[in-house]
Formats: structure tokens, C-alpha cells, sequence
């Protein structure tokens, strides 16, 4: 269960309104690295915790912060669209330059909203809910929310280099350090599951099960069969359990096979009868 | 530039089609936790790679690996669905339990393709590109393959235990271990980049720029004020530039005072003239 | 800012998880009519509120209320999967009638969340953001919350009826009560604003540049030209300020007459000439 | 069943030609408070109506309008790009503030459609029929197409003032007028209902069944617990069944209890084990 | 302008009403093959067509004519959908295969329209508007319209072969024998513009500018340097202007060198300075 | 299986930077017209084909053939971002004209990658994969190919006209070419197929089971009567089969009439009794 206050968690001050910064701004509300899809991520990711309680509460804790960082930019974007121009006739008359606002603002933040935020990205592309982890599996949510807030930073960093609005720079300050907390936390967790001695995720499955001659081993896939060397390519891998080596794939499988169509399926007539496939039985690949 | 046989990286074998098993199976072609999203995923950060090329070279053989991925499983989804009903009749003279098969069907393997895959999840929702991560921050892209990787490998295991096809298990017990590989690999680059060192990402921003007072700080959003303990209140952060702790969150922030309306902006008239908050005053949180 | 107890607002029991109306619940969730939605539209009309600061108040309040109904939905979910299968064998050693269950699941139950809710609706669409109203018009906003909470009332009162498990029954009557609540909330708004008296929306521009012979006529599109009558068609409008009318619809315009393509313009030849319209002189309508 | 005749409802002219505009009026085509929405809510609430059929017979006549004014709009777009530039070199030769136009314009109106309408807002998102709300209860329908129409003229009186083109503001307060009259139409079919005494809706599900106490109960989720004071929060409810009053909102419910997570599903070890919840015990909230 | 009848371009009748068969007929409503899809793609073409008038006429009188198909369906999901179980406890007294048709229906039938139809296809995913293809190219759009005609027609033979019910078989009878005409009158107009002597499409484009040596030739992408051979490997090409060949792909491109990442754009920091590619200098495809 | 070199197909060389012809270009990426969508589309067909191999392995190595698209024009995009301004002050700086490049530019291609090409359209919007057409019938599949190809030459042939950068220029010569060839090319496929002799599409059911009298005859939905005449009008059909002829459009069908609302089903209480139709019974349309 929830409460509120009107207050923001950090002041929000726009010395220069500027409607198209506040077009950059909803990336930060509405995009794939923005609050709302942490907010319901963390949300998620709590409420269908299972295991260790604490978790669900720290998640928790999290996800609730979340919910003031959308409010603060939804006023950042607000605060920056104050004196924006509702027309074409209105800003050519204060600007010869005409049109160059209008052509940069979100046109739904005069048409849809009257000068407010939107939950949708900086090309006015709404949030869409396919973008909240919550897999059950905690480790693999935990490195979800690193990704999270690692481009969820890169954004914060870019939209403060965007700007030279103090007040704008001082709001952002404030979300980089938040994200740099966050991503400290995620990890924190993957140090208490055991870090990577943890890998793979999930760690519930039995490694005998899987075709271990595959596990460990980087599959060149360029057709003049060199690889590109790195850490991937040799030493022991990251969770111990095996050696890194680079591998020449080459097809295991065979060319499929499937029925031909049902003639009363919808299909060409040509269709339901098979041929031997062309240019196969030479298909070998070196 | 891109080259092709039409054998398979590794066998697809079903022993007993499953028209439903296919409908899972579509999971892990167009999920959020699929293979087009890593084929794609990979691609756009190789092609938009800057900076050392051999991470570019290393991305491009993986994205090459992972359409070969995507078309096994649609192999697989068209041997599930060899020899199911096209018709309530059909089903119905086979089996008495009328409509059990058709029920648990995506009936679009019907209707839509006469029995083939589709682009789409396990409900039938088309896989959807803004799911491709590629942030121009090779951290932060790393992080983002290692959480697909980690949800890809937890929705392998899944189908795994979903399933007793011995050709289906065999199929999965391969994508499992290449699933283990590309959560190493993605990793190994992190250690390449200084690991925890790295942090926070991105690490070209001079941390001085941020609100250090909130960068190691676990906010506590409870209503009563109790933090879940655990390893991100105490010690040392990840990074090793601060110490966690936990602080009690209060608003810093005022209430927002957006502007009245405009008289022309298509408000009702009330909004356009300003009235003192309700009830904000004494908006003490304590 | 907001804050939170690991506590629910109401109780949430479920007697005889039922993992087909976890399905079903999601519609409350993550549908157009859901709890989502409602939460996300009157923390954005709050976010962006200009006038009056008590609208603001009061949408900001019940934006918070309703992030614990989707807490308890979400939990409901949850307990409705408790001891669901996770594959066909365990489901048919179970039960003979086999698949009915895997059948009738949103299978991203099991293979995305491990049990757990999505918000999504019951098809499995994710939430769209699109959804959120918040057109800065108070009037025009209270309406849309009126009608989102009627469809979400019908929607719950829909859900009641389709279980019988008691715990179900019982959250239900608690959410269908709020949501009689938030109907009243809204319309007491639109009470405060004047009523129909306040109308049309928006109420700031002036009815003299509207085609006033337009404006209170029900225009017939009947070919027969026969106009169904009710209130709509007779007596004073509902704004007193005009008299409602039944007026057969007829074409007032042309022909529209667009310039033959560019012809560097990607079209075929054709079409960069221009040709008198066919079967149009004569294009009257009786 | 449909007829058309080639002629507009209304004539559309276009004194000044303007690309941006055109993108501007895209809003009113493809947006969440546009005419294609409208167009297809009225048909389908139509074609699913139960009951009386007069609402059947007046739906399909103001569903069959709203198909012209969408003609109508395409036809604006259209004539709005008549002599628009195709490329950039053409632009700069014929202005010297290069890129203005093509900076504002919705770049499908040159690259997808050689200079028409698309079925899209003024962002170039597709409409998407998410937004038909036909929910079978005929005065929660009537709700929604007020709340349509309120946010559709908001919307149709921003455009007109945003041009001071002749041709479009006479357009323009032709669709302002008919969104008057269908605000008007659907309040008389609530009105024709039995107004406010048919809340809540649905009024089919008996009162009785729900609980009681908080269907005319102000839920304050302010963490100060003060409410915003209102009309909402004192006198006779509006459909006369209650009292409405202001109620601090505590948790009713406790911290709900996931069973642990199944060793077999997934989950990472630490999740199959429960753990007793972390800072819950005195988690009292007063 | 449109106008309309209540009564059905044919008559629409259900013997045996099933509930998922009304979930498979959405489809043919709001699917990508569906009639929403082509009734907006031809009043789109219409409506922005430029060049001779009677093809914007024809493409008026077909999209008119496609809104009534989409009632027929509409009307046939509705009178597939009486006497649907709706709840758990109902379908259970009738049948003790519990669940078979709650499993297989949409519920959104159920929970979201009360019994009738939606505007989404037979996964409950809501139609999109991006599927209208309107290029303002004639002969392009033509090519659409035969596509959209046979794989609508497809899916109708599909939905036949499904059912045994007679009315719903006379129905899609006649939307069969629709399909077959508009098939044919879409390529009647690809003959008027000239047939494949129109080819390639735009033909307002001088070929003399594309790169002609690669305008016939097949590329072999198989890794063999296999080609299947076919009617696109030999002989003249159908629009008579060139000579089919099979030629083998090869790069004629470099590998792609773009400058490193900017130290202030959000990068890591290894991004900022470049690297020589690793492993490609010897890069000879052969 | 898949393999790639990290040379492009042909090269890609920008002499002029322009961001926002980066956005342009991006229609031809993630656009319906655009490559992501013919890779995918041609992929799926093949790993879903039934019958003739031949066309599976050409399938194959077409789509093999458009990864390479992809790819040369995502480094189209990022090449022509090189030097793009990251702020509004370096962008002020260079030119007076502030703002003109930012107003047109995909602010993600700064604040999502880092300057680097997206998965989307022009307008940001993302590439759904529903676009993806793959009917299982072949001849269905060859049309939407040719669409596919028709409507991307078209917009390849605008992009090429909207630029004079002579890199750009020579890309896109190449890429027109390769639509020539790929619209011949399923062209070749139909006419192996039989032509228009394998009309209507699918050949496979029995055009006996059609209401063959509508199967050639074009419906005049024009209110007027008046057919726009043309060669569906007139002459052999193109299949040969039947004779074309204008028919005037009646209903064949009466007014539905489905059953009231159920009690329990959360309609208004007034949908649960039945009315006779109001106006309908003179609903004579002549």
C-alpha cells in the first residue's frame, strides 16, 4: 500500500524553459531506459517475490522511489514548456525564425495536454508494459536492473550534457547519483547470491544436463573463420567451471524436412507434394 | 555482409508433435527473453560499434550464431506442429474431449501460416523491435546481453522441464549451454573493461558533477522507516569509491507550481487562474 | 514522492487457486479497463494539473490509492498459481483430461515470471501507455476517468461473477465498491465545475466560432434517411443552449481535387496527369 | 451496409498550404483523441449492441458520420503538402533558413505516401484499435463517448487556434460544432438512462454485494492526512445512495506470503527456501 | 461521405453457436490479413490518391463495401458467443470436462465487450493501423491489394475448412467469392497501367541511375555458392528489359570504420580512443 | 545456419553528414517499406516453406541477402551522424540558426545510442514484427513480396531524390537495383506457378464451394449507382474464368438481432429487455 506527498523528493527548478528539451526529457519518462519502466520493473519484481522477504522489501523500497523520480520529470517537462507557443502566428511573431519551436516540440504536449508531460519517449512513442523484467529468477532481474540503470545513466548523462539550464543540470546531478546508487545495489545483491561462482543463471538447473562441450566455447561465425580474440577466447571462465576456447561452427544439423501442405489447408497446389531439395546434396561447408 | 546453409546449426528432432508445446515454444522466438531480440540486439551493437573493433568483430559473430537460433526453434515449432487438427470436426472424430488441442492452440498456426512459426511470443504478440538494446556504452550494452542471456537461459529451462520429448530436450540442452557460453562471454568483456572498476557506467562522466551525498545511499521509502538490511546498506560499495548506508528519504523538494492555464489553450475556464494549494501548508512528513 | 508498507490495503485470499483466472484477472491488471491505467492516468493528470491546486491534491491521492490495487491484483495473481503445472507430464499424471489447464494459462505465467503477474491484460498484450488521459482539461479528464471506471467497474463486477472462489468474491467487492467510489469522485468534480452547464468541453472557446446550425442537430446517415429518435432529437439541449434537431445528412462538400503526383515523386506515370473524375458530375444525393 | 458518395460532408480548402500543420492534423486522424477511434467505437458498440435498438440504429448513424470526417481530415493533410519540398537541396534553394520545413514534417508524408494522410497521430504512431471502448454496458459506452468527444474538441480547438488559415478555421469550427452536438448526444442517452440515478454503472450488479463502508469513502493517501477537500468528500452522494466522507486509508491486509519458488522452475537456489519477512513485525502505519 | 443501412450486405447466420470459433473469426476482423486492415487501406489509397479520378473512385466503392464485411464478422462473433459459459461455476454444471471452452475463448469477449465482438485478431491483439499501405504509388498499392486479398482469402478458406456450422459456411462462401473479385480487380488495374511492361515499380524513376549490372541478377548467399535454379535465373526478365543470371555475392564493401565514441556522449571510456579491427585484414571471401 | 564477414555488400561512403537524412534513412531500416522486415519476412517463409525445396533454398538465400541491408544502412545512419551536435549550446555555437538541426533530428540517435542507427521508422517508431507476412501459401507470399519490393523501390527512389550527397547516391542506386530484381523475381515464382491461371489465391479449394455469382462482379457502393468503370467492369476475368460486370449493391441481409444482455453480465439494466428496431422496418434501400 502506497502514500504521498505533494512535495518532490528534490527540487525541480527550469531557469530557460525550452520545449525541446522537454521533447529529450520523456525519453527519460517513457523510454526503455526511463523511470517508468524501472518504477514497474522494481513494482513487479517485488510483488511476485518469492523467497528471502528481504528482497521483496528492499525492491520495494526501490519501486516507490521510482514513482517520484517520473513525478519530477513530469514537472521538469511541464516547467519546460511554459511560455511555448500554441501557434505558427504566435512565434512568428516573436521570431522571424519561424516555426523552428513548433518544429522541435512534441506537438502533443500543445495538442493532447496542454503544456504537460506524456508517458512516452522523445519521438512521442508511448510506454509500452513489455518492457518490465520480473522473471522469478532473482539474479537474472538483479543483472536486468544493472542494464537498467546503466542506460538509464548513459541517458541522465547525455541530457545533462544536452543542457546548460542550472537548474536542469542540478535535477539531473541528482538522478546520476541515484543511478549510480542503483547500480551499486543490483550488484550487491549478485555479491550476496555468490557473484559469479552464482552463473550460470539460474543456478536450479543441472549443468550435466546441458551439452557441456558447448558451454564454454565462443562459436566463430565469420565466413574467413577468424575469430576475434579476447577474454572470451581464453582462461578460465568467469564461473570457474570451465576453459574458454573459440570453436569453427559448423552446421550439426541437417537441411529440414517438413510434410508438404494439406491440400485443405489454403496452401498452392503446389505445395502439398515434396521434391528433393536443389543444391543441397553437395551443401558441404568448410 | 551475410552467407548461409540451409542445414542447421544442430539438430531439431520431435519425437511426439505438441501443437500447444509449439505455442511455448514461440517464447523463446519472439519473447522479450527470444532470440530475434538477441540476433538483433547483437547486430545493432556491432553495427553501431565505436571504439576498439574487436568487440565489434566479437558482436557480429554472436548476432550471425543467434539467427541461426531463431531458425531452429521455428523449425521446431513447425515439427510440433506436424499432423494437428485444422478443424473442430477433425478433432472432434479423434477425440472425444472435444477441443481440448484447439483450445491451447495459437490459432494463428492455423489461420495465419498453415503451420508454420511466427514472429511472436507464446500469446501471440508480435515481437516488438524497441526491445533491441544498443546504448553506444559497451558496458552498459554487456550488462544488457548478460540480463537477455540470463532470462533466455531461465525461459530454456523452463521449456525444458515443460517438455519429455527427448528431441525436444536435446534441442534445448544445446541452446541452454550456448546460453551459458554468452552469459561468460558478455561477462568477460565487463572484466576486460576493469569489472566493478568500471563503474559507475558510464564512466566517462566526472563523478564530481553528481550529488555525491546520494551516490552510495539506500533510500528507505517504508512508510515506517525500516530499511530491509542487507549488503547494499553496509560496507563498502562495489566500486569501491563509497560507503553504503541507509537514509530515510524526505522530500527535498517543494510542491510544484505549474502556471494557470491558458485562456486559449482549450482548458476549462476554472484552470486558468491560480488558487493556493489545499491542505499543503502543513505538509510536514516526519 | 510516495511511500510504502510492505502491507495491502485490503486482504487477499485466495481459497482454490484457479491458474485460468489468473488469466482472467490480468485484465484488471494491465487492460484498457485496469488498475494500470487508472493509476498511471491520474498520477499524470495530477503531475500535470494547472488551476485549482485541489484537483491536484485529490487526483494525486487517488493516483496513490490505486497503485495498491494493482499490489493486490498482482498478488492475486500470484495466489492463484500456487500449485499450478509446469509441464504436460505433471499435469496429465495429475489429471486424465489432459492439457486443460496448460490450455487455458497465459503461458508466460510459467515460462516469464515463474508464477507470477504481468502487466499485461488477459491476452497477454502488454499495457500501452497510450492509454493515460490527461488532456489538461479538468472536465474532459473527469469524464475519462468516469469512464474508466465504469467499464473497470463492469470488469470487476464481470470477474465476481465468473468465480466462486470466497477470497476472490471478497477483494472483488472491496475494488467494485471503490470503483462506485471513483465514479461519484469524478462526477462530484463535474458538479463543482458548473455540470452541464459547463458544457461543451472545453468551456474557454467561444460558441461563436463554431457553424452553430451544426452544433445541436443530429445528423441522419440512414440511406433510408429515417432518423432513430430518442432525447437526442427533440427538447432543449442539455447545456440549455440550444434545441436538439433531427437533420438528414447531405454532402456540403466537393469532390476533393489533390494535384497530379510529383513526377519525381516515387509514383507511376499515370498518376502525374490529370483526369476529370468519373461517374461524379452527376454525383447527386436525395 | 455502407454507400458513400464521392463528395465531403463538408468542404475542406486549404488557403495556405503548410507541411507542419499537416503533421499537426494527423493528431486529429490517428490520435487516442481522433476520428478513426471514434469512427470504429461508435461501429462496434453498434454492431455488439444488446438491447433497445433505437442506441443500435443512432450509434450506426453517428459511426457512419465520423467515416467522413476522417475523409475530411486526410483531405487536409493532403492539400496541406500541396507544393511541400522532397528533398533538401529543393528546400534550401527556395529558403535560405534551410531545414525548417523538413525538420517540422512527418517525413512519411514524402517517403511513405508521396504526400498524403497516414492512418497515424501527429507523432507518426499508428493508430491502434486498443482505443475502441465497446465494453457491452450501454451508459458506461455513453461515458466513454463523451470523454472521446470532450478530449476531440480540446484537441479540434487547439488546432484551430494553432493556424490562421481561412480555410482550416472554417473546417475546423465545422468539427467543433459536431463534437458539441455528440457531447450533447450521449449526456441525452444518460439523461434517457435515468441521468445520475443510474449509478453506479453497472447498475445490474446488486449494491448489496459490495462492501458497503467504502463505496461513498474519500480514501486519503496523503502521508500528512489531510484531505483535499471538495465536493467529493461532503453531502449527499450523486446517485443519492450514500454519504460521502473523508477516510485516512490504512493496510487493511497483511504482507501477503508467496510460497517459495519451486526448485524446478527456474529460480535462483536462495529463492526455493522462504525467509521470515525483514522489518515487517512493526510495520505499523498510523 | 458515407451512409449506411441496418440491415447486413448478406444475410449472417449461426446454427451452433461456438464460442472459439468466435475467437478464430477475430481474425478475419482485426487481423493482418483481416477486413479492418483492407477497409482503411483502400479508403486510405482514396482518399490521398492523386492522378486519374476513377481509380479514387474505384478504391471508394471497394473500401465502402469492405466496413460492411467487418459488420458481417462483427455479427457473426456475436451470434457465435450466445450462451458462453461465463463463469467457471456455470460451465461446470453443463459439462464436467471443465474449463474446455473458458480455455479456448478470448476472454475479453467475456470480461470486456459482454458477448461481442473486438476490434483485435484471434490473439486479442488490437489491429494496428501501420498494416494500411497507402504508398501513393498506384501499381505498388495494387500489389498490396492482391496480397492483402490472398492471404485474406486464405485465411477464409481456413476458417471454412474449420467449421461445419452451414450459415457460417454460406457466409464465408460469399466473403470467398468477394475475395476472388477484388483479387481480380486489383491485377485488372496492374493490366490497365501496362502489366509487367510497368515494371520495375515506381516506373517514373530513370533505371539508367540504378546500378544495372545488379538489377537481374540473382545473388547466391548460400555458403556453397550453390544457386537454386528457377525462372529468376534464366531467360529474360519479365519486364523484358534485362537477362536473369545467377551471380555470386560477394563483398564490394569495406569493413565499416566509424569514429570513435565523443568522451562527453555517455560512452565507456575504451570507446573513445580506436583500435585497428581485429582479424580482418586477412578477410578474403571466396 | 548463418555466417558473415564484417565487409559490407557494397560500400557505403557519406560525403555530407546530415542527421537528419539519418532519420530519413531510418524508414528504409525499421519501416514497413523497409529491410528488417524483407529479412525477416523472406527468412520466415523459408523456414516455414512445404513443398518444393527450391523455393526454400531461394527464399533463403534472398533473405541471407537482406541481413546485409540492414546492416549497410545502419551504417548509412551512423555515418551520417558523424559530427551531429550533442547539445543545444554546441549546436548554438556553430550557427545562429539554433536549434534547426536538433528540431530534426531522432533525439535517440543521441540519447539512445550514442549516434548510432535504431530498429525503427522515420518517425521513431518501432519495427513490429507483425509485419511480417508469411502465409504458408506461396503465391500469397510472392504478391506481398512484390508489394514488399514495390513499396520499398518507391521509397529507396525518394530517399535517393531527397539527397544530393553523392556516397548516398551510389548506395542507393545499388539498393533500387536490388528491388528491381526482387520484384522480378517473385514475379518469376508466380509465373512458374501458372500465372494468372493459379487465381484466385489459394488454388487449392474448389471455386464450387464459392457464392460464384459476387466471385466477378464489381459492387457499386456509390449512392448515386454509378460505377467507375475500367477493366473490372468489363471483359474476361483474368483468370479466365469469369465475366466482369458492374452490379449495384443491395443488402442481402436483414437487421441483427442478438439477444438482450444477460442479468449477470454488467450491462445497464435497460439492455436487458428487447425492443423492436426503431425506423428500420421501412429500411427499403433502392
Amino acid at each position: 500500500m502506497f502514500f504521498s506527498t505533494p512535495r518532490l523528493q528534490y527540487p525541480v527548478r527550469v531557469d530557460r524553459p525550452n520545449p525541446v528539451f522537454a521533447r529529450a526529457l520523456q525519453q527519460a519518462i517513457g523510454g526503455v531506459e526511463g523511470e517508468i519502466r524501472v518504477m514497474l520493473q522494481y513494482l513487479f519484481q517485488s510483488w511476485g517475490a518469492r523467497g528471502p522477504m528481504k528482497y521483496r522489501d528492499m525492491l520495494l523500497n526501490t519501486g516507490t522511489e521510482e514513482i517520484g523520480h517520473v513525478e519530477m520529470l513530469s514537472t521538469a517537462v511541464a516547467l519546460n514548456l511554459e511560455g511555448a507557443p500554441l501557434s505558427f502566428q504566435e512565434e512568428m511573431s516573436a521570431d522571424p525564425m519561424a516555426g523552428a519551436v513548433l518544429n522541435g516540440m512534441n506537438l502533443r504536449h500543445i495538442l493532447s495536454t496542454g503544456l504537460a508531460a506524456t508517458p512516452e519517449n522523445c519521438n512521442g512513442v508511448p510506454f509500452n508494459a513489455s518492457h518490465v523484467y520480473a522473471s522469478g529468477n532473482l539474479a537474472a532481474d538483479m543483472y536486468a536492473n544493472v542494464a537498467a540503470e546503466a542506460t538509464g545513466r548513459a541517458l541522465a548523462v547525455r541530457l545533462y550534457g544536452m543542457t546548460d539550464d542550472p537548474g536542469m543540470k542540478d535535477m539531473l546531478s541528482f538522478l546520476i547519483a541515484r543511478d549510480t546508487m542503483h547500480q551499486q545495489q543490483w550488484l550487491a545483491v549478485i555479491e550476496e547470491l555468490g557473484g559469479t561462482a552464482a552463473l550460470p543463471i539460474p543456478n536450479s538447473f543441472p549443468q550435466a544436463q546441458e551439452k557441456g562441450e558447448f558451454a564454454y566455447a565462443f562459436f566463430v561465425h565469420s565466413a574467413d573463420g577468424i575469430a576475434p580474440e579476447g577474454r572470451w577466447t581464453t582462461g578460465t571462465s568467469l564461473d570457474g567451471k570451465g576453459q574458454f576456447e573459440a570453436m569453427i561452427s559448423k552446421p550439426l544439423g541437417e537441411v529440414p524436412q517438413l510434410a508438404p501442405a494439406r491440400p485443405d489447408g489454403g496452401a498452392q497446389a503446389e505445395q502439398t507434394t515434396m521434391q528433393p531439395p536443389a543444391g543441397v546434396p553437395g551443401g558441404t561447408i568448410s
